[in-house]
């Protein structure tokens, strides 16, 4: 039995100036008293979406979002920003009767009006929702009904492919239609089509933003992931306000009035990289590409727009690169851009600093920790050869991102750049579970960390290096191989055009390497050539027994080895293998 | 009566897939439901100065705090100070029995040590507190008692200083002395005395960090007022890592492993304005000046451990500008300074940008706000004298410090640049109240609301101007009259040697403005005179009726006019006066 009971030091046990607290334990038979810490004097000032809000349409009000029309940019001041988003909370309240913890999907480009609805919803105590628009439709319709989304937000453009799912979608009743076109498509019986014009027409451009817990959630993203159903996400307002200061953060991206971020990361994916939300916190400026995503565009968007700064994945880049190099374009006013979403090519990064004197920065983070994990800046004083081998990691990780590295039998691993284990990361802007689970899945969490899947290596200075998904590591008698590591090496072999390697059970090892090889044309080497090949680039015990020569690598979807086909391949007898 | 109760909403409303909370209040005669927000899925992880230690301490081990001693630095790793400071913690629980909320206070320079105490203290769960040691020593022995300081770190050289109000400090029971020399001195009954360098040794080099609560106390400090006894803060983890963080915004002062920050401003005041901290987050450099504040010591740094970045008062810059240009230095590695403290000379800021290409950053803090409450940086785009000006100003507001301008009838007044009214902040780091006080002290606090005690004016775009401290503004007939624009006018006339201007009681108005003038040698001008040559610099109702010329103005310690000596001579009579 406990009892807990507090107590003003000061009036009970002795003479004392400060308030503090103390907690009185009381166990069965015995009593101590553990005297816990003095409260602090400071102000319990919670940490909302709401404050990032009224700042950046005040003190930035100047600030603008400029949004790329396909001809050039309509702009938005943040002050009009401010007012739209009072003028949408008014609507959805009195109108659309959002009350409570209702979710607000988004279904829409990076444009102004998505600004507005990523406010103004956390804002007023609702939660947004954004959907994400290259999901397959039966993808969509789970997410809108798990999220139980009540109002969707469309842009014009996308009313086909709202269409399409709206009969599945059971929780809508209200539709705000951004933008003109026929909304005929969109006719359900129990869901009224609005548009966003008119709604917002003539409403108070205040809005009295209640004061809600910082642990409430503000925005939801679900995962898209291969296989099962999305898993979903809820960040808090205090998650979001902590990972908008970090993007602000020199050691991040620096987001302040003198950057001009060219968003081109979805705002329907892991919330655009935390970018509009810090933009609106420091004041940067935002050119939001819409639906013209296309390099032809985007380089016009840079020489017209003068962005400082952009964010993407790597394919847009390669075709961006492809682009100005066919198209002479004045990209002097971009400094840097930052690639994430997968590993960036280190060709990309030089090419961009060696023709248009633009650094690339990679960036690694993950939906689930909202998402940023961590930046490759090469630390300072670093220079040449050794600088860019840094900046050729995922980065380093920030004092909000605690990570380490987790080996086969679930030992933490040394921090030595060395030892090669599951990445874990746990901190303030982390999710511990995913929305709607009675608690931590065991496959994704454990002990309070987020299992991230990747396996890789920790430098002592905080850079991390992924290299496997744990699922494609070959777990080896209580070492892991790295699949990727014998794939890299064995593609280096001149006869050799891919090489995809996976884990297959052994009975002695329980998993060991089957190397499976597509020959270059007219090319010809057997597995021990091979094999001897190897035998100076990796560990002896890493060497594969197991070798299939095959015409051609399964893919996936995104032209990626798709090892799970592979390895049933080989269960199933599907492939002719060699043991050496 | 009410009754609070949790319920699932999965459970027992409606199915439902999400974990959420539902306050369902129950009040007499009527029951209604309120429905609360959705919960995030966001870990809980409490921010705490364990978490900037052990992230410093590792990611950031190459970083170095450089200790100046007269004659070059010694230098210290942070993944030396994270030894260290596990060693402090496990002698300060082992030896010295310190447990719980215990204060530890600290009677130091700027130095290694000294940030090995600001780390260490607070993660073991204990309360820093930092001792001014330029107050008055009955004003010291005040803060120490009233903060039950239970053990004292001091540098050997402050001994004397210690040995001196020792005898009156009621709660020390352990000293520890940094550095050599004898420590005879501080014999006490009930006191010992150990050694800082013998305490460490053959310590554990780790420390199992406690999982304190992130609004407990971490640190103390106390205002050293000029009246009344000084007045404690207690700053929480959570308002330190937030304050961190923002002094590692592009906004604010940028750090990051590029900076190498020259500490100047005492460890001992306002927390060296969350510097030390920012750069354990970051991993910037620091260079600590010691107890070395001259000129030409501190010039000596600048070209020998080529700081980036540094900040001081004003007295330490201009005395620094004086030395530079009379003995030629290397200052090329210093590209910004900020000024704060008190308000910084225009003068000094062109100087230094003139003639060392050191831009000067003007910002504004008070020890109630952790400091940071301001930094001039003039908003992106603006050039020449537009953005000196605005650089003039105490500077903008960052999204944790929300500000209002506050007349002289309690009404909220416009941020129009032109309103004066007194400036009133809160947010996460500002304080809600003092320690020991039963609750806000309504002559400093009003609605959760902090009154600085200044008056100025605020743009729209979020820059503060400070004029007057509110104690001298002068209420006339629900106007204020600024004291400090009376005199700069007056003293713009040439027989005017200095003016002092202040609020005296009024039958009609309430108070009126009394200006005291001292003419300069040889000089004669006569009230009228003076009255006229106002005439078109202030609004003709500011004019003041009543005029007093004198030898000299009674001026403070600090060299400031003392303007309670002034209303005082003047309720007594001890004045001559013309009314006109």
């Amino acid at each position: 039995m406990q009892l807990w009971c507090r107590i003003k030091w000061g009036e009970s046990l002795r003479n004392r100036h400060h308030n503090c607290k103390i907690n009185a334990l009381f166990t069965c038979g015995a009593a101590h008293i553990t005297v816990q810490y003095m409260r602090s004097t400071m102000m319990q000032t919670p940490l909302l979406i709401s404050r990032i809000l009224q700042h950046g349409s005040t003190v930035h009000g100047d600030s603008e979002v400029a949004t790329w029309t396909g001809e050039g940019a309509r702009r938005t001041s943040y002050a009009e920003i401010g007012r739209q988003a009072a003028r949408l909370a008014n609507a959805l309240r009195d109108d659309l009767g959002v009350t409570g913890d209702q979710r607000v999907g988004t279904l829409m480009w990076n444009n102004a009006e998505h600004l507005v609805a990523y406010l103004a919803v956390p804002s007023m105590g609702a939660v947004l929702h954004t959907l994400n628009l290259r999901l397959f439709p039966e993808q969509l319709i789970y997410i809108a009904n798990h999220a139980e989304d009540h109002v969707v937000v469309v842009d014009s453009t996308l009313i086909p492919l709202l269409a399409g799912v709206l009969p599945h979608l059971t929780t809508i009743r209200h539709i705000v239609v951004v933008g003109g076109g026929d909304t005929e498509k969109l006719q359900k019986d129990g869901v009224a089509v609005h548009r966003w014009d008119e709604l917002l027409d003539g409403r108070p451009e205040t809005f009295d933003w209640p004061a809600v817990d910082e642990d409430d959630a503000a925005a939801l993203c679900y995962t898209s992931g291969t296989t099962g159903n999305p898993k979903g996400v809820a960040y808090s307002h205090r998650s979001i306000y902590l990972h908008s200061m970090e993007v602000c953060m020199a050691e991040s991206f620096g987001l302040g009035p003198q950057v001009r971020d060219l968003c081109i990361v979805p705002m329907f994916h892991a919330m655009a990289w935390g970018l509009p939300y810090a933009a609106m916190m420091s004041g940067a400026s935002l050119v939001m590409p819409d639906r013209f995503l296309q390099a032809a565009p985007l380089a016009q968007m840079i020489a017209v727009e003068k962005p400082t700064f952009a964010g993407a994945v790597p394919t847009i880049f390669t075709d961006l690169l492809g682009y100005l190099d066919a198209n002479p374009t004045d990209t002097s006013s971009l400094k840097e851009v930052v690639i994430g979403g997968s590993a960036c090519p280190p060709a990309l990064m030089h090419a961009f600093k060696d023709r248009y004197d633009i650094e690339v920065i990679h960036a690694w983070g993950m939906t689930e920790m909202s998402p940023l994990g961590s930046v490759s800046r090469s630390p300072y004083g670093v220079e040449g050869p050794e600088a860019w081998a840094y900046r050729y990691t995922q980065g380093r990780v920030p004092a909000g991102v605690e990570a380490r590295i987790v080996g086969p039998v679930g030992e933490v691993m040394p921090n030595d750049g060395k030892a090669v284990g599951e990445l874990q990361v746990r901190g303030p802007w982390i999710t511990a579970q995913y929305i709607g689970e009675d608690g931590p899945d065991p496959d994704k969490f454990e002990d309070g960390w987020l299992r991230t899947g990747d396996v890789g290596t920790l430098t002592p200075n905080g850079y991390l290096t992924l290299t496997d998904r744990a699922k494609d590591v070959i777990k080896s008698g209580g070492e892991w191989i790295s699949s990727v590591d014998l794939e890299n090496a064995l593609m280096a072999h001149p006869a050799v055009l891919e090489a995809c390697v996976v884990g297959v059970p052994d009975d002695k090892w329980g998993e060991r390497p089957l190397a499976t090889v597509v020959l270059r044309e007219g090319a010809t080497a057997d597995a021990e050539t091979l094999r001897e090949f190897l035998g100076d680039k990796v560990a002896r015990w890493q060497l594969p027994e197991r070798w299939s020569f095959i015409e051609s690598v399964p893919k996936t979807s995104v032209g990626k080895f798709d090892k799970k086909r592979v390895r049933a391949s080989y269960a199933d007898g599907g492939l002719e293998v060699v043991e050496i």
